[in-house]
This record gives C-alpha cells, sequence and structure tokens, in this order.
C-alpha cells in the first residue's frame, strides 16, 4: 500500500499515476485554510474516484492559517502575479510559502501510513522549477525519511519518495499522458473558481508546461 | 525566543523552567484528541499564567484521533493498567503510543517559531524511563533538526533542544524544585478529572519520581 499525497494539482496526479502502477493506493488531502481548499478538494474527488483509491482520508490544519505568514493562507495578503526578469530570480522565497509546510503534510502521511501499514509515501514535490519552497528540495525530503525511520516502530517501513524531484513542468505534462493521469481533473491557479485566471504563478507554469510538451491543457481560462 | 512544547505534564513545564531562564518564552499547547485534553489545557494555562509567557498558542489536531491507533485517542480501547514483572519490558511499544506524533508537534513548533523569528523549541522529552515511543528518542530529534535545517529558510536558525532526554523523573522533579517550577500545577494522569487516579502508568511514574527525589507531591490522589 502507498499513501499518496493528493493536492488535487497536476505534479500530485501526476505522482498518483505513478503510485497506481505499482501499489494500492491510499489518497491523503490536506486542507490548510488555502483559499482554493474547496475547488482543491473537487480535484482530489474527482481523481480518486478516477484513480478507485483503496483508502481516503481528507485532514484538515486550521492551524496553519492561523500561524500565518503566508498569502496563500492569509486572505489580506495578496496573490503575486507573475513578475518577467530578474527580479523573479532574485526575490528568493516566494510570498506564498508556508513556513515548513510540508512537514506537516508528511507527519499526517506518516501517522496515517503506519497505521494502515503502507511502505510508501507519494509527494509531487519538484525542486527545479516551481518553488523556491526549501521544503520542497530533495534535501529535505532525505532528511525528513530519516527522521520517519528513528520516529517509527522499529518493524515500520516507511519511506516517502519523490519522482517529480528533478522534473520539469513540461515533462511532468509528457509523464501525465504517458500513464493517462487525468490532467483535466487537476486545478492549479491560486484563485478559488470554476475558471482557472491564466495569470498566476501557478497558472503561467501549468501552460507553459503544456505548452513545452506540446499539448494542450483543455481546462478552461479567462480569456486575456 | 524559545518556543517551549507544554503539554501540561511534569517534564514539559520543567522544560519551560529551564528555556525561561535564558529566554523569552512562547508557550504552545496541542490538543489532539486525548482524553485529558480538558485538564491538561488547564495545566498549560495555569503554567502558563505562572511563567508569564510572552505569547502562547492552542492547537487542536483533532485529525490525530481519526488516524486512531492508540489507546490514548481512541476511547473504544482501555487504558493500560501498571503490569508488574517482566511483561512489562517485553511488551514493545506501548498502547498509547499516537504514530509519529511527536513529529507534528515539532512541525507545528517551528512553523510558530519561524513566524516569530524564535532560535530555539524545548521539549520536554525524556529517553531513558518514561517511554518506549521511539519518537522519544536523541536519534529522532536529531534527525528532525537536520529536517528542519533543511526545510526551513536559509536565514532561521531554529534548533530543538531536549534538555531532559536521559534524565530519570527523580532527576527531573528535582531539577524542577531546584527551578522553582510550579509542579503542583502540572497533570500526568492518563484519566481526566479533578484527582489523579494514581494506578496509571503515568501516576505511578509521577510518584516514583517524587519518592526518589525524596521530595512530596502535592497533587491531589484518589485513595487505594
Amino acid at each position: 500500500m502507498a499513501v499518496v499525497l493528493l493536492s488535487g494539482g497536476m505534479d500530485s496526479c501526476v505522482a498518483a499515476a505513478i503510485a497506481r502502477r505499482d501499489n494500492r493506493v491510499a489518497f491523503l488531502h490536506i486542507r490548510y485554510g488555502q483559499r482554493t481548499a474547496k475547488r482543491e478538494l473537487k480535484a482530489f474527488t474527482d481523481i480518486a474516484d478516477f484513480y478507485e483509491a483503496d483508502l481516503r482520508l481528507v485532514v484538515s490544519l486550521d492551524y496553519l492559517k492561523e500561524i500565518g505568514g503566508s498569502a496563500l493562507t492569509d486572505e489580506r495578503l495578496i496573490v503575486p502575479l507573475h513578475t518577467e526578469g530578474p527580479e523573479v530570480q532574485t526575490r528568493g522565497i516566494p510570498e506564498t510559502y508556508v513556513p515548513f509546510r510540508n512537514a506537516h503534510l508528511l507527519s499526517i502521511a506518516v501517522s496515517w501510513g503506519e497505521t494502515i501499514g503502507a511502505t510508501r509515501i507519494y509527494i509531487g514535490a519538484v525542486e527545479e522549477d516551481s518553488s523556491g519552497y526549501p521544503d520542497c528540495r530533495e534535501v529535505f525530503y532525505r532528511a525528513f525519511n530519516k527522521a520517519v525511520k528513528a520516529g517509527t516502530k522499529p518493524e515500520t517501513r516507511l519511506e516517502i519518495v519523490t519522482p517529480l524531484i528533478y522534473m520539469k513542468k513540461a515533462g511532468i505534462v509528457r509523464k501525465g499522458i504517458e500513464l493517462g493521469a487525468p490532467l483535466h481533473l487537476t486545478w492549479s491557479c491560486y484563485k478559488d473558481g470554476e475558471i482557472a485566471c491564466g495569470k498566476c504563478d501557478s497558472c503561467l507554469l501549468r501552460l507553459k508546461g503544456f505548452k513545452g510538451a506540446g499539448a494542450k491543457d483543455t481546462l478552461p481560462y479567462h480569456q486575456p
């Protein structure tokens, strides 16, 4: 059995497709007060239905919103629009960073995974081209895996795997298409709604990924 | 600033006393659906008032109860009474184990600590005589510290410290008394109520600690 952290975005959907090849799957969705929670939950449900998940669990972490410090969870902050030029490279940690967020997601996956006897945890983290988040880097997952080994029962064999960690968006789209992943059911936009904005960093990255893969994104977008 | 994980038990109270010597303190209390939640929250509040905490945060993790698998969070299971003899040594992981619980507590402390600019996280974990929990061992905290370093901002300097990790209960009581820690405000019993049961593993360990320290526990106990 593999636990798959499934946000409802494209990366986690492709991670699910990879996990599904060799494992029974337990899909885990975590709401942490992000503004797109409702739309992401719908994407999760659609993808879990598509893959006929063996188990599914939805967990709410309202406290991350309480701790705050991030545009993704603080409604008073404005989602940063894409900025061309070198300032993108130099601005450092994105404003959408939730401090140490992925450690919470992984801890839940480990607790659940240990309870249900899973052996793997899949997370669609991408180091190279989607982030700047320190907890999206392979060095973090390697370190966390050691904490998992030290902090769980001796007989537990749980390993976090990050199959997309060094892929770029176009490669992820290609991989998803190759595996028949339901990319049309995923949601990437930082805004909530039925139609993606096509303007935020996440939409632009997704569209660039499809373009690079020579594929068409069938998700509806607002016209520019 | 130091974040102190303060359950309301004796160990965390002594950890708070140690933290308070050299730091401003931010007290963090986490409810995870344990049956003694209400009594522990009262202990937290009393201790935070005693130390005039600079900041305090109470967080609820209801999902740990959902994930289940432990006598501390599953009301259908019976709290194990103390058993004399070698079976105590051989039964392995206690039934009160919440899988990978401390990783959740630490992740919250790190997210909060990074947000408020703390440099240390104090946790009153004890490896030698209170547990059998894999996530109470120093090897786990060492590994988790590496994950913290890898998963937070480059400028963040947050270190988890475990001042009690190799102490025994009697030493903790002595340390608490030496530092003037309000041990009379703490709660250790696995059962809820105004008067401790005096029979569960946790009460017995506490009483043994006071006895070993040659001190009197002023908490009220049910008569045997």
